[in-house]
């Protein structure tokens, strides 16, 4: 579902607590996470992308038990008509 | 300084350690480096971008201790002919 215009949008990334990642393997697989959902909103949804950049591109990061629980945010997120990637 | 074609490229993320920030902020900051970088070499540098996704989008996350250690990096990265943003 596409959100209104000039409702606020945010990327938010999630991390898996369970993969134990350090610091900088976080911060490069958000940093691959988040310039893949760029090119793929440039590519599919110019639209979405430019509202997000107009609400100064927010980001935020939340972690996650598991792929079980990371399912259980996408479920969410998809029901309330945010986009998934 | 344009790089050769076929070179590789990665984008170099620099964390300064003397802002102590938590694994989360870290990962927001360099999400944020990314996607900016990412727009920014868009309107840019577009056969740049493109080379650097040709080799996969490789990204690096390096850590330094302050603005002085990060400045250095900067002139050495400019020295040899790397962009840096």
């Amino acid at each position: 579902a596409a959100p209104a215009p000039g409702e606020e949008l945010k990327m938010v990334l999630v991390v898996r607590q369970d993969l134990k990642m350090g610091a900088g393997k976080i911060a490069s697989q958000c940093a691959h996470a988040a310039t893949g959902l760029y090119a793929d909103l440039l590519a599919s949804n110019r639209v979405l992308l430019r509202q997000w950049e107009q609400f100064g591109q927010a980001k935020i990061v939340l972690t996650c038990k598991n792929q079980q629980e990371m399912n259980r945010i996408k479920e969410t997120a998809e029901h309330r008509g945010s986009g998934w990637v």
